[in-house]
């Protein structure tokens, strides 16, 4: 039995006085979306209104639900369940304090047996926002286990969120069965392939049994039983006949597990049933990293980043996941859906759930363990120096704890890291940061088959750039990449303008017009004064290499054009680079509200950027790609690239002629005989004068099978392109 | 009470039958030793005999004790101690198995009482040597806690020890008191600077108090009592008044610490006391390393090791400390005083506890405790693939933890190190092996104040060069450190031939000529094919930079100088890199046995090598030092170096005039009005054009006081120098 109940929000100036006013809440949801009635303008993403909400950080906030006394059955006992409340609280039944918590990421059920009356009143007392400083900024954060990002960032508005962000509701349990809290895990063996299964729980009962069975598609091929007493750890071995793959390698095979409990006289009490998927995941060693340092005096190597699944190393390919909602609790399934169809149909096979953002709700877990995407989960630090605060550090191992003892049991949880860009000196944090180092001993404890890293980019890996071209170095973002030897490409952005549509909702109307002027609408969505330059609107950027234009409407369509080309590039020149190079991560996906310009590939209200479309041609499995080393090129030069086959696929290939063509000119024949399984076959360097008769730059790459062709335009520069532009980054 | 036994020794072919003879045993000891009189040569260190033993490592060990039960007081009990035994055995009283344990460093007492008769046999057997593998290598090593050093070095022979190598008593406690295994922590807070402390331990009561009390030269200055049952954890805090510090920046003060256990009466039943310093241990971040990485994409920045002490960075100068005998069952507490006194004299102020060889006996932690020597203490992990093994990871869980609680009792540990080069190519562990993931776990577990690094080197620090002059690169080692940016010299050897007094003892007479021969008794005694090169007698080297010679005596004599020169000079220039880089270790300090030629500065026999008083002049606090780009100069060069004042102490110095001076002529006066508390004065680049005249090339530094002043002697080439020398490394 599950039952919802009914809430309304307030709230008061401090925590031991009740709100004068109560508003309808929405459940799970947040409490600024509560009081949005109540406030000047309901269009709260237009112009700069988001500053409405900044009075709610520091109150204390109320929910109160009252409800009858339910009937329970004889044998079954009532229990509050708690599945995310966000984030430091308490609770009060009936006037009496039974629960309170700091962290949003923990579940909990609480037995209320015994305290209730006829009608009931609960009563969730919310913290204001935690602050471990008063200068509003991220570092506020720091002794707090809440997503950074709601702080403020250059992408994402100050917006604190609080409230009940996941289920609540009255549930019963059997009063002799499980307890709310089993624990699964495993660890899977090389040789022979054998999982370590160890289940712990506690039952209601002094003495019994656990019977744990394996199904594959209704056929049992697994029992076992155990003698248990009221708390148990069972500890077997399970060869699975079938393991877990990656789509992109295999089926995402998972089994039915059941606990059933039975009593002493046999009879079944409860029963528990979960998906398991078996697989081995690894980081090891990128290939030739070894080789390095090679001279006196000899430092270290470069740490692995090379995922290796089942014995497969792969090239990951994917993006950095943001909240696709500001307000965690108004994520739904389907939100999440329609973003995940996506990264599969763009040839993803990684999400990194970036550290800066919450800790996905199940439905994200579950699609992705259905469907075979792995995920790279953070835990909730970012870019701030967490501190070695005693406090902080009890709470974080506690939500810690939460977090992995809920994301072990997917098998596509494939890599733990303690948080985005920690080492680095806008952070601060170091190796010797308690935080991280608890983070790798709770992974270690909790889930020791699956690898961990303390925070991203360590070394050999790469963060930035984050624009087509730097004006510091002159380079564009092809320069960049040929240039650039990293192990794993882990954060790699390209702003463009939001279309138009998503412009008109958000920016005044006479704003929406170009050049675009630098007011408070557009600042407020980040397209200027949001990180170095111009970011992210980039105007001076796009028209240096796209022209001049003199409508919005031109300069979004040029924009997304550019960011297209910026992000396929990277893409394929990562991948040019494997097997040292072995992953690709753009940032970033989705976004969690209207920017009015980003480094996303998806738009809050769900439009796509036309960069979705040539990333997805970017991270086909088998492909030809040219490796470009620059993007302008003028009339009289010698254009040269680089030829490559990718096949980043279990089976070797034998791909044949690949004719390369410039401007329609048949230049060179490669004929590859034959690729291995996951390698790239590379090909001879292409040359073509440029000459006063060609009047664009176009390259095709023309195959045996058309899924595997590829198109270039570059651009080829005009002498007046040089002239007369001020460009102000 | 305190008995000892008197064992004998045997050996048999498999673990369950006896010996057929039985030698006297010396305990602690080795088996090896033990045996050495039934061997043909008992100078087992000349020549190649080291190979006698071989055979020792594939039987079974027993040691037998046959003792009358003692005496013993009502109201005690009779426990076995157990200091060590190297490395997995079982041990039987009157033939009834009573205890097992794998690995050498975990102490144990056994309670005896029960099994006692008139007449007792005790009876330890002792395993084969542990091998992973069948081929005889370190690696052989990579599922065990022994020492990989025994296995074979390329300074050290194989000859793995085994044997009782620590103390073996009987000993008396009281039956009511407190039981084996008191283990107390502190964690010292910044502000206020108080320690937290935690003390846990088991009583033979049911109930009663514990008083903990902290003395300072007699007088109590913190005394509580706390009410305990049979376990018990107590914690408390504490604010000492004074700090324990390293000797070169103040008193390594140390409180003395009392346990009393009192009955419900209030009498004293029993009593613990130990010394305790408090101080603050931190890696901080080098002065500069936030700066990088300054380009995209970016990676992370290096990580910290510079070592604050209470809050007081400093340039950590020292050694790398390898076992003083190749049995360590024969290191006697007056071994260890003689090299820690040489040390501390040498102005080193920290020795790496390296961890190919053994986790040091109590004297050696004793006495840098008291005289504030600081520690770097390595778990026995080096340069081999430490496994994912299950068995491997519960030992090493084991005997890590043994290791932590007693010496995280020294305030002179002040870090933690997984182990030698295991992130490079010749090891192949990474930042995902459990061994390494586990040890920091356990560190931050059972010594959370403490910073833990995995390995050394780690990013930004440098391993090597081991040579003067790099064959490959042509560079000497002046040159070597001129281009190096390390943030810290962890390990840089400097060969010599041992003394000739040394080399008499090892080397067969007709072999003590020159041009030495590579013959089986100087290639066991490491002086050929150890390493790369002729290494490391490296007899072309010694020639080339300190010219012809035909005699043992000469070749030695310059060896040893040119060693002394490079030692020198590598302490000196990586000081004179200060405050980026922040700690100089040389490879290494004593040896084990005799070797014919090493990087060691003090011989197994004692002798002094020439480097050990070089070092002492570039390692003092605070003195004059120059920057040479090279060693060897020609006539009509120009010569420059540049000048540093390093004021490595606690307090601002007004140095004033400093002269330099080459081969007698006044070049520069460098006038320095302040140097604040430990910095690095920069002074001016010196210049002089090389003429026919100068024969030599000599530096002369002069300062206002003369234990500042600095000579140097380098090399100027003569054109013969040049001329039909063929030099093969």
């Amino acid at each position: 039995m599950q039952q919802k109940l009914g809430w309304e929000v307030g709230f008061a100036k401090n925590g031991n006085e009740l709100p004068t006013d109560w508003h309808m809440a929405s459940v799970p949801g947040a409490v600024q979306e509560d009081l949005l009635p109540t406030l000047e303008r309901q269009d709260w993403y237009f112009s700069d209104h988001v500053r409405q909400f900044e009075w709610m950080e520091d109150v204390y906030w109320y929910y109160r639900a009252t409800f009858r006394k339910p009937q329970v059955a004889l044998d079954e006992s009532l229990y509050l369940f708690i599945g995310g409340i966000d984030y430091s609280y308490r609770i009060q039944l009936n006037g009496r304090e039974v629960f309170n918590h700091e962290g949003m990421f923990s579940r909990f059920e609480i037995e209320l047996g015994d305290e209730l009356k006829e009608t009931n009143e609960l009563l969730i007392i919310i913290d204001p926002v935690p602050k471990s400083m008063e200068t509003p900024s991220r570092d506020q954060a720091s002794k707090s286990v809440k997503p950074a990002v709601s702080y403020g960032w250059d992408w994402h508005p100050r917006l604190v969120s609080l409230g009940i962000w996941e289920d609540i509701c009255l549930k019963t349990n059997k009063s002799k069965g499980f307890k709310p809290g089993i624990h699964y895990r495993y660890q899977l063996e090389d040789d022979p392939c054998e999982a370590d299964i160890r289940i712990e729980g506690s039952v209601g009962i002094e003495e019994g049994s656990v019977v744990f069975s394996i199904s594959e598609g209704g056929d049992q091929v697994f029992r076992e039983t155990f003698n248990v007493s009221k708390d148990w750890v069972i500890q077997t071995k399970f060869s699975p006949g079938k393991l877990w793959w990656p789509y992109e390698l295999g089926e995402p095979f998972r089994y039915d597990c059941k606990l059933e409990l039975r009593g002493a006289d046999n009879a079944v009490i409860d029963q528990y049933e979960w998906k398991w998927g078996f697989r081995k995941a690894k980081l090891i060693m990128n290939e030739g990293a070894w080789d390095e340092p090679s001279r006196f005096p000899k430092s270290r190597s470069y740490p692995p980043i090379t995922l290796e699944i089942n014995g497969q190393r792969l090239f990951a390919k994917g993006t950095n996941w943001v909240n696709p909602e500001i307000f965690p609790g108004k994520i739904t399934d389907q939100r999440y859906e329609a973003l995940l169809i996506l990264a599969k149909e763009m040839h993803f096979n990684i999400l990194r759930v970036w550290g800066g953002g919450i800790v996905n709700k199940d439905y994200f877990h579950e699609w992705c363990d259905a469907h075979g995407m792995l995920t790279w989960q953070e835990f909730p630090l970012a870019c701030v120096n967490y501190e070695d605060d005693p406090g902080y550090l009890k709470t974080l191992e506690v939500e810690a704890t939460s977090i992995i003892r809920r994301l072990r049991n997917y098998a596509s949880t494939v890599l733990w890291c303690g948080g985005n860009e920690l080492f680095n000196n806008w952070s601060g944090m170091t190796d010797q940061s308690a935080a991280l180092r608890l983070l790798n001993a709770l992974c270690l404890e909790h889930d020791p088959g699956v690898p961990f890293i303390p925070t991203s980019p360590v070394a050999g890996m790469g963060h930035g750039h984050y624009l087509f071209w730097d004006s510091e170095t002159n380079e564009d973002v092809f320069q960049l990449m040929y240039r650039s030897q990293n192990t794993a490409y882990t954060e790699f952005g390209m702003p463009s303008p939001s279309s138009v549509a998503t412009l008109q909702k958000i920016i005044p109307a006479k704003e929406l017009k170009v050049p675009v002027e630098n007011t408070a609408s557009w600042r407020a969505h980040h397209a200027f004064e949001a990180w170095i330059g111009n970011t992210w609107l980039c105007e001076p950027i796009i028209r240096k290499f796209m022209g001049d234009m003199d409508t919005l409407d031109a300069l979004v369509q040029k924009g997304q054009e550019l960011q297209a080309i910026g992000y396929r590039a990277v893409y394929e020149m990562a991948r040019q680079q494997w097997p040292y190079c072995s992953m690709a991560l753009n940032w970033c996906y989705g976004e969690p509200w209207p920017a009015a310009a980003n480094n996303s590939i998806v738009e809050y209200f769900g439009f796509r950027k036309p960069a979705t479309e040539a990333i997805k041609m970017a991270c086909r499995p088998q492909m030809v790609s040219a490796r470009f080393p620059k993007y302008e090129w003028n009339v009289g030069e010698l254009f040269y690239f680089d030829l490559f086959f990718f096949n980043h696929h279990t089976k070797a290939l034998t791909p044949g002629d690949i004719e390369a063509w410039v401007n329609g000119h048949h230049v060179i024949t490669w004929h590859i005989a034959k690729t291995e399984a996951y390698q790239n076959a590379v090909g001879p360097q292409v040359k073509y004068r440029l000459k006063p008769g060609d009047d664009a730059l176009k390259v095709d790459l023309v195959t045996a099978d058309e899924v595997w062709n590829s198109t270039y335009t570059l651009k080829l520069k005009k002498q007046e392109d040089d002239q007369g532009q001020v460009l102000n980054m």
